[in-house]
């Protein structure tokens, strides 16, 4: 068995924000020289996530707005805003979006779909985040 | 270690439909010849679902119900719909539902729990879409 | 490859209850000897979760009282609960929060990022549960 392990540093420009981190997961696989497993991407914080949808700016901007009516950022509204946070929307953004992917590796690629791109959604941003790669197989 | 990739196309009836999918990923399981491992199912459409839950007619129907409160078709409403499509709902609701589920495989078998079924959850359907089945292990 | 598999059983105190099982699993990745792979711990039940986020008490209410207003208990509106069950709730709750997640496991430890803590969310509880927790890897 193989197995390669890589943490990307992240720190958004907004306080929420989408970034597209396909790029960097294609070029983990490639670097790890294994062309059949899983591939692991996941966030290492709590008020992110790792999704895989479409690469389009109005989605990207649907998905944002639609978060904000489910989860309002309202200070007044959260019992974790009490303990000096003001992040309790985040943490509950972040669970609809999830956690993390697990993406198949087939023949030394991401077993993809032509629309699947890998996206980092970031909730609380301003401030340097981890991404875990973890890729196993052979 | 062992491989076995398969990819399934699925073809709903309807706009938004349920599918299970068990049995298939079951007889996947059996051709593998994996003994122990992980079995990753997922869609490769980024409308479209693969997920976990109980086989029984209402459920189902209860989360169709339930996703179109939480995000309604209304076309005027998604920026992502001024691109021409008209699917920017489907993207918001596979979303909920997740992209795929990975099962552990013990002696042999998928080792789930009594009621868990695999589902396949089309919300942008009527036209062929692909489902990844991808087990390692030994 | 090295496996290894073991089954917790749960019984909530509460119907709905988040229940950290942490210690838990980093138990079982010692016990199992593996020290580079993938960690699966999922729900064997379609009406609980294993869920990452944060240890702390407003949040948990927060994730409780936030899950009860985008999916009500309210027995009269749910299909499922003409077959006798009150828990349809429960199903779709279950799936805001997630049925599994998967852990890399790297230098013999869960690689998780500082505030990541596993949790059971039990969401129809009060009766013995289980969760697997499945580590491939070698």
């Amino acid at each position: 068995m193989k197995v390669y392990t890589r943490y990307l540093k992240i720190k958004s420009v907004k306080k929420i924000e989408i970034i597209n981190i396909s790029q960097t997961v294609k070029e983990a696989v490639k670097e790890s020289g294994i062309k059949e497993g899983f591939c692991l991407v996941n966030s290492m914080h709590v008020t992110s996530s790792v999704f895989i949808n479409d690469e389009e700016e109005g989605l990207k901007q649907d998905f944002i707005n639609w978060l904000e009516e489910l989860v309002p950022y309202d200070f007044d509204r959260w019992l974790h805003n009490k303990t000096g946070e003001d992040n309790a929307h985040a943490h509950l953004k972040r669970t609809i979006m999830g956690r993390e992917v697990v993406v198949a590796v087939t023949s030394g690629k991401l077993d993809l779909g032509p629309w699947e791109e890998i996206f980092y959604g970031e909730f609380d941003g301003q401030r340097e985040k981890r991404v875990l790669i973890k890729i196993i197989g052979e």
